[in-house]
């Protein structure tokens, strides 16, 4: 459990390094990141190399013995490369050329920016890839960030073409009866005949969309894996990182975190509760300045499982009001501190803020730091003073399996986003429900993959799964956990076909005989009521017409009499859009049935996370709560009773 | 009153057409609509056509004495075409090219795609034009879905500039003068020099957006005449027909209706209520399920005569929920036999469901079919084999003039859209209201354009008629109905301008010396009071203030002593946007006045409509209702008390 | 006090002039606007110059004793120059080039527009910069109206390049320090790399923006400086004004305002209300027919200030609806009497309605006259008659300076729009919510640029400006006014960069020690409670975080204990937005410390303004409200009792 910082030399007066260096080291920082967006000062001219300056700096910084983070600095490239290739620039699906002037505005499937970042990964590898003090190495910066993953470039389109010919056996008949195309005449002579899915005036197909994700996913993979590939020649043994960002799922994270060492990702609490237009109003209001209390979680909780290590770091914490959301909340006095030991509750190895000091120019002038420009430790610094000194005396303890797994897959979103048909199933939201519903009942969760084994959980919880693959129907055949499977799992097949025999699918494998006739979106204030196991839950945006055979125990119906909640062995399926109280309730029987022990939930804003024996609890809600501590408990952190903001701390 | 199904055999697999073909005929299914999309397939390469595969499915339909409805397949161009000819592409405001990949891209003003057209049509109509099974054509699909009757290619703009330089006798002077370019120094040397009204710094002349309105249609009209006059001279005696769409107003319908002989309409109840703007929430939410009581009936009322044969049919039935809208509900257990039944009460002849089965691939495969996609009747196939049971026993009745007359006129719509002097006054809506107000007295009604014969009917009724024609003027001057006119009754000139005079225009000579000094949009939550013949009624979105001459009439004033509503022998000017009670007390005092029979209006979503001597009642509300069946009435469907979409027909 | 009409002698039959001309002088109009558009007419052809219908115009009007305002007719180029060079055309930022077919196309960068600019203005100059009859010059029409400020053509970046290498003395270098380059590798080699400041994929440099703004307000200043001298060359000593419009701040009017002998401007005040988004529902509600009290006079108030000879005009005043707000409603009656003394009150030497009779045609044809299209007075026509008889009897006065100054700036409103850190940061309700309060209290006001000379005033107040001068700065040292500064208030350097030492960056002088640790904005619906001289007031939308060292009077503070007022010497500033009654109880405080005798709040919708000795009162409100003059007094106007749209004068 380290801290670290964002730190970028090259925005500073080189006489400010020392100190800042020194002060780094005494309020408890050890590690330091580096060189992330400095392109354009390591290669000022193309070919021309100026690494004195980065020299310098290491120099300064590792003379207090701080551990540095390099960067692959591609995030930011210079203007002589898109003087040299224009086509560089990805280009939107109007036609715009993503402009210079800000970052991110290459095309992953540019040629020609593939051979840049070669050449500077490769010579920004070679300078520092043996150097002691480099202990990590970052890849570009935040893959997604700014809605950049796809391009609808000459080159792009060139590439789309190859890899649907390569996914298609390079035959043309292949991809047309795959794609339907008997349906409206859409058939191609030629993969040279595909155009982008986009621009055309009915919707395009579904299929030509679902594939469109998947090469922008796949493109992502490959320029991830060249940072990768030539990380590993020049740095041998230093583990290679990426910082993710939250909610930016555009690309397969799991199968990006293959080729990594360490995950990471970057937690503005605060700026996402102000930009992500699926929480509901009242909880924007509610936390307007400590975060939503399940969102950090959730993310810990699933880049901890998008390396096979399961070793994760928070890259860049929030550590005071950010610039780029419309409101940009002061947090809340305490919660800099408490968000910081919410990530070591939930196993991270390193917090490291972003960034040491507040920039006073430029896009991000707003974004605070650890310090104000004008060099005084701002609000946010002195609580990450706090916790250095807090964590002096914290045992270390490893991270442990958690009892729940709950599924994700990025491919399902993909599809289930392509064809929504209902403005309001919006999975985020589902999943955050569900999540949320699991950590209000105490549980500790794991976010998992399809892939992930299964059999070590007592509980196994799928909020929606467009595309279960083999693999997933094997685990969940082969658990013995109890299985809670949300709507519309296994509603598309890969090709985004409804499957054989309708859905779920291969799902009925677990379901013998379930057939999901027919599907409706609830549009805003339809709520529907149900009965059995879900008396008193109200069902709304989204419900399903199921046809269950007599093998089937329905467990609860809706009032027209049709099933709303189904079961067979192990596994149950719930066709509806549940959230609150109502899906706390019948989580709570599942997990019972699972042998969990769940109580009432907890009182609002508390959560708790175990790591190894010690529990932690962190409250985010706004009147002060008991935590469910035995009488007599020492505290490691904090006490009893936890005003907002607070964290609380003991052995188990 | 027959039923019919769309189907497209080639999108099945070709073991299962002999069964489907067997089934339909089995479920009391007459007529089967094939070919519509199917381009690709006739004519897989240029030039080289297949008709094996279509022959070998007419060969199985007509075995089971199926009758089929044959489709010009030119609203899915295929993808060759697109190769030879780039310009076949319609081309947004914007710029950005239609692509291929859905369909509906071709540009009505290519020289191209109008001869590809007339290759394709021509070919089919000598295959199958004098096939005795063959009962009907079809011309293209929906024109004017997914906005696609303009398009601002070089080709559009060569073809408009022709159609101005006609339409002003080639005088660019004449045009200058209509256009009034003298305003903002607008003038034109050449008609070569005029562009689209589109991308201008203020708003664009409203004339030369009228004139573009009107080419649009036009090009439609010249469309759709292509494929006439090639059916007429190789399918000597079939029928020729269209299937238009609800609320898409972009081209003149009657226009098109003169070279049909039967009208036909695509009837999806759900996905209308879902998708148009204008509905209000509450109707939204109350009608979720059974779609808006008078929204089928008034396509019903306005296609019936839209073809001088007064022929018309459903020819797109919605069978269960749609893809295509926002939430896309279930349709209420009933509603899809209701809605049939309705359309016949309304004339149809033949009512046919799309589609056979649900694709379980490409767009549409969250739109129902009669069957699902593994192939078991649906529930809203369950509905159509309960009709099919119930038409065997119904007497045959043909259809009588309804006793009012709803005129409604295309370039009106557009001049008021184009100069809207409100967000609110939204033509559809107005529209809607009347017709619903006169549905809920009971009242049968012929949607009708100016140039109809109106001395049958004892009630006139305009919503809204910014351009009255001089035969409409003529032909209300005639009539011994009482007229009722409502706001923005000829408001511009036919060239968008203020008439001489003021407002009315024209119809002064039906209101001597009135004149619209001035109008106000009144925003929501402005609503005004009226005395008189509007005493409780609320005027809101628009008023219009009135310069009366002593010889008027004037029977309601609002509070501030300006008329809302004059009179003049058999004519009435009201002078605002009324809705709702306050619209049915002052339709109700004039169809009193007209002779007809009316009491109070009927419960909420109880309507009425007679076919011959049958009376037909059928109940969109949420409540059981009495229908106003005499005592003691021998019911042909239904009872005298009807559910939620419940269906009653007596002899009358 | 004068009157004046717009007229358009080309708009109307030649027939109609000399009864138009002896009716405007009968109603006691004495001053004409023509030419505004007439480029087409005046250059029917490239260099061929028709002036015969002007001469006649103009002899028409003259002979009946008429002053004429001749304009300059840029705002409509002919079509024949969009032909020669269509790169006189304005491109948008999506690269779509504005079209013909309005007005306002050009491109202020263009240099074939700025030639043919040249040509015409010397043209009518030439031939009528000496005629008697001519009494001021207009240059071109409310420039910046339908966004037509920038243009993203070939043209203005090579302007904006050479902009940028003149404000940077040709160091590339300089400009990459000043901009902050470094952050994200966004150096230029050189002035030739730069581009727009748009289509990057995240924000493009705050720098970049602002550089931006300010071309593109030097560019309109430097066109209308082209217009002024050849006016000055051609017609000297006949002054030159421009007609500003309000709430079109993307230029220094201060600046254009160097050039001009008389400031005017266009007064839409139903317009504006209809139109603007920041009004809030119940103010649009309240005031729908008499548009908002503060609009109309705080433009009064900024025009004044705009011309150093402070001689200023209402060039257009609005006469009945417009057609160009979304609802455009009727005034109420008694309102355009109202609007136009209200402008003499505040010092208007002429107000000039717009337009003479409502063309029945073309984009304006719904916008009303004072007459209709079929020439019959309208109700403001009539309104119109009862002002000039009034003004008959009204003494003479001249303005005097007021007691208040409010302070504006462009480029700081820039800089807060540019990086805005809150949605409802919105500088135009600001502003006006601090005139308002002013207003309610019986205040006179000015309102001036920061280069004001600020000795004359009792209160000095600045609700927001961003990038205070080295010259304001010293304006406030040495003023003996009570100073009030607002939230914001030095936030950026000019640059805009956080200042040294943070915000208030140089007011520091005024309120040493002050730093600005943190702002936040405040999300709808939070409103934070303060004490001391705040107590009851209610803080939303913003607040900022300040460290104010002990030498600063702490006057209010937060809930949670953070400074909300802050005084030094005569100097206070607020930090926070605050609106309604606690600013008026604020600014009564302060204004009482200033020695100012103010009373209780004005009843709503009640105004005061003082010319010379004469105090006005114009009522808005909807209740009848007594105005506060002395028992006994003799009105000019009115009376002691005010209706909705009343006005009173008396003598003080």
């Amino acid at each position: 459990m380290k801290l670290g910082v964002c730190y970028y030399p090259e925005q500073w007066d080189e006489a400010l390094w020392a100190d800042d260096a020194r002060r780094m080291k005494e309020m408890g920082i050890s590690t330091v990141r580096i060189a992330e967006f400095a392109w354009g000062l390591m290669e000022p001219r193309p070919g021309e190399y100026d690494w004195a300056w980065l020299d310098r700096a290491i120099e300064v910084l590792t003379a207090q013995g701080l551990e540095i983070v390099m960067c692959t600095p591609t995030g930011a490239p210079p203007h002589w490369l898109s003087k040299q290739h224009p086509d560089i620039h990805a280009i939107d699906q109007d036609g715009h050329v993503k402009q210079f002037g800000s970052r991110r505005h290459y095309d992953f499937s540019s040629d020609a920016f593939f051979e840049a970042s070669r050449k500077i990964v490769t010579a920004i590898a070679q300078r520092y890839g043996r150097h002691p003090a480099v202990v990590a190495w970052q890849t570009d910066n935040e893959y997604g960030c700014h809605g950049t993953i796809t391009s609808f470039s000459p080159d792009a389109l060139r590439r789309f073409r190859q890899w649907l010919a390569e996914r298609y056996g390079h035959s043309i008949d292949k991809l047309n009866a795959a794609w339907g195309h008997a349906f409206w005449s859409m058939q191609y002579a030629s993969f040279e005949d595909i155009g982008f899915p986009v621009h055309t005036a009915a919707p395009p197909n579904p299929s030509h969309q679902l594939a469109w994700k998947r090469f922008g996913s796949d493109e992502v993979i490959r320029y991830n894996r060249l940072h990768v590939d030539i990380l590993r020649e020049h740095s041998p043994g230093v583990p290679v990182l990426h910082n993710f960002m939250a909610f930016m799922g555009d690309f397969e994270h799991h199968e990006v975190g293959r080729d990594l060492d360490i995950a990471s990702w970057d937690n503005y609490p605060l700026g996402f509760l102000d930009t992500m237009k699926f929480f509901e109003d009242e909880d924007r209001q509610r936390y307007r300045r400590c975060g939503h209390p399940d969102v950090s979680a959730f993310h810990h909780d699933l880049y901890r499982g998008v390396v096979a290590s399961r070793r994760w770091w928070v890259m860049e914490q929030q550590p005071g009001p950010v610039n780029w959301a419309p409101w940009n909340a002061l947090p809340q006095p305490g919660m800099v501190r408490a968000w910081t030991w919410e990530a070591f509750a939930h196993g991270a190895e390193l917090v490291s803020y972003f960034r040491w000091r507040q920039a006073p120019v430029a896009q991000e002038q707003m974004h605070a730091g650890l310090h104000t420009p004008d060099d005084v430790l701002s609000p946010g610094g002195e609580e990450a003073m706090v916790v250095a000194r807090e964590l002096a005396s914290m045992p270390a303890e490893a991270t442990r399996p958690a009892e729940v797994a709950l599924v994700v897959d990025y491919a399902s979103n993909w599809a289930t986003e392509i064809l929504p048909n209902s403005p309001d199933f919006e999975i985020h939201a589902l999943q955050l429900a569900w999540y949320g519903a699991l950590r209000k009942l105490g549980l500790n969760v794991d976010i998992v993959p399809q892939s992930a084994d299964l059999s070590g959980y007592a509980l196994v919880v799928a909020p929606t799964i467009a595309l279960p693959s083999a693999a997933f129907v094997e685990s969940l055949k082969a658990t013995r956990a109890q299985v809670l499977l949300g709507p519309r799992c296994g509603a598309k097949s890969d090709e985004i076909r409804i499957p054989e025999g309708l859905p779920p699918g291969p799902l009925r494998a677990l379901l013998p005989g379930l057939r999901v006739v027919s599907v409706e979106g609830l549009r805003p204030g339809v709520a529907l009521a149900a009965d059995g196991a879900l008396l008193g839950a109200s069902i709304t945006r989204w419900r399903e017409l199921l046809d269950a055979p007599a093998g089937l125990a329905v467990e609860a119906r809706y009032a027209d009499g049709a099933p709303a909640l189904v079961k067979h062995g192990h596994v149950r399926y719930l066709a509806g859009w549940l959230t609150g109280m109502g899906l706390e309730a019948l989580i709570s029987t599942v997990a019972q049935e699972a042998g969990l022990a769940v109580g009432k939930p907890l009182p609002e804003g508390l959560r708790l996370r175990r790591r190894g024996d010690i529990q932690f609890a962190v409250h985010y809600g706004t009147s002060p709560v008991q935590v469910p501590a035995p009488a007599g408990t020492q505290f490691l952190l904090g006490g009893p009773v936890l005003e907002t903001a607070g964290v609380a701390a003991w052995k188990v």
